[in-house]
């Protein structure tokens, strides 16, 4: 009996688990994305927030640690996203992932280069809509990721069934998944791979600043916030609970985006500024309790994903 | 190999699948609760918006139509709550499921009399007081459910693992269960049980209006509002749409209050008003789509679960 239900998407992307490490910003560069590669996941080189000499930079770097198929993420609402996508296709990376945008618009370049072409959504109407661009499979990610989020609030496990029922392409389910018990669950609910995010942020080979991994491994109340400007799920701090007073109080786009226009995910993921920054993470910051290396971490992973499925007998 | 996984809480109740049908304002009276003990799962009669006596003849009713376990659910804050509990225990009801107040209250009472005592939470934190108030199990309901919510927002595919790790009585998963694949998914989580509510609900023997269960068939934007008042999920309608305006202006608790203030649920889901009554159900509208009865609808959860279970091999 093979460990993973078929179909998986292990085969689409080449790699031994249906395992994928979400691009996130200021914390999934080439040493990440390489570890996670090199422990049989795919690995994402996060775009978003780097100038494309950079992406070219993490690219290559990734390239000199692995052999294994490394893919990169790009927010379509990031400035330089379609720079990046031509320099990434042009660096013949193999899966591209794209997110906050449309698939439609990328579709044609990404499938030209024959590269895997993978979209994240948070709805079952947008599903349709990548299968209908031509997307090789679609990330489903709901209301308890990290970072930013659709404005549907759907969880992810009723997103995933939604999902699931709505298109024929592969569901990779993403959003509350730091536990192998949890990739079971998914698997259950008829996906064909999962999405990891949170949980492999707060590793030994992420970027992200070591005082913010420090603050998720002790915090674990995270909010959705900003659902009028761009919804972003952030754990508790200083700058979340000024966010909160200003919405409470009725505040508008304008006077958010005032708070908002200072760098503030670089602040709190990369620099460690844990008053003032973004500190952008899933509701699994309460499941999160240590910071492993990848290959420690995705063992764990496997080994809990095993005993929940004998569970059921297998 | 039996169906499922072991420990589960069937033995606990005395039924056949460890599934509780759960207590729902002008939904769950004698008709309902007894259709699905006589499905093999828990029965429940809701007691909240119920007066005394009508509580006590829903009870007798659904002894006449059932010889298998049907339990009751009170909100505690409910103004009957207390009388109702002791009415319960004075019909020798066995299994008590208590929710939205503090367990450590009631629990002498229910234990003294003999009953299952099981209480509803949102957090980790609170399951904790549950086990150290005696209960013999706790449901765990996350964001997505229907109806009454925590502030915490913390989703089912979160809550479930985070209340598995922190007590040792049985956790019993709800909030997004509608299908026998989201079942499964709870028993990879660790669950010993689920508590299904909107998609029970929707059923022929359900007490809700018909207009309501038709609503939902057709409708699946809800969204949890009054988060400043009383948290509840609501399927979008005029009412809905209102109370999202004055919050979005950052109204205060009692401008919510008055408009709150005339029997919203009953209108709503007791009389089919679909503009100007509260139509509590939970994220899963999205994936019901028809109006079985209790006994076809119980069959098909199984049919479901199992499918998701041979996924594993099992």
């Amino acid at each position: 009996m093979p460990r993973w239900p078929v179909p998986n998407v292990a085969q689409l992307f080449g790699i031994e688990h249906p395992i994928v490490q979400a691009g996130m910003v200021y914390n999934s560069g080439a040493r990440l994305a390489a570890a996670a590669a090199e422990a049989g996941c795919l690995g994402l080189i996060g775009a978003g927030g780097r100038r494309p000499d950079d992406l070219r930079a993490e690219i290559r770097a990734a390239r000199a640690l692995t052999s294994r198929p490394v893919g990169v993420n790009i927010p379509l609402i990031d400035k330089h996203a379609h720079e990046s996508l031509d320099l990434a296709l042009e660096e013949s990376v193999g899966v591209l992932v794209t997110s906050a945008g449309s698939p439609a618009r990328v579709a044609g370049r990404i499938k030209a280069a024959g590269a895997v072409f993978v979209h994240v959504v948070a709805t079952a109407a947008l599903a349709r809509k990548c299968e209908d661009a031509g997307c090789d499979a679609v990330v489903c990610e709901g209301f308890e990721a990290g970072g930013h989020n659709g404005r549907d609030e759907l969880t992810t496990l009723v997103l995933v069934p939604a999902c699931v029922s709505a298109v024929d392409i592969p569901v990779i389910a993403a959003g509350g998944i730091a536990t192998g018990a949890q990739i079971a669950a998914m698997f259950a609910l008829g996906a064909a791979g999962v999405q990891v995010g949170s949980r492999f942020a707060v590793t030994r080979e992420s970027a992200g600043h070591e005082a913010f991994k420090r603050a998720v491994v002790e915090g674990d109340d995270t909010r959705l916030v900003l659902k009028k400007h761009v919804p972003v799920r952030l754990l508790r701090n200083a700058f979340r609970d000024r966010v909160e007073e200003l919405e409470a109080r009725g505040a508008g786009r304008e006077e958010l985006a005032v708070l908002l226009g200072e760098g503030r995910a670089r602040r709190g993921m990369g620099e460690g500024d844990l008053e003032e920054g973004e500190l952008e993470i899933g509701q699994v910051a309460a499941l999160i309790d240590d910071v492993p290396g990848v290959a420690e971490l995705v063992a764990r992973l496997l080994a809990q994903y095993d005993a929940a499925a004998a569970r059921f007998g297998g």
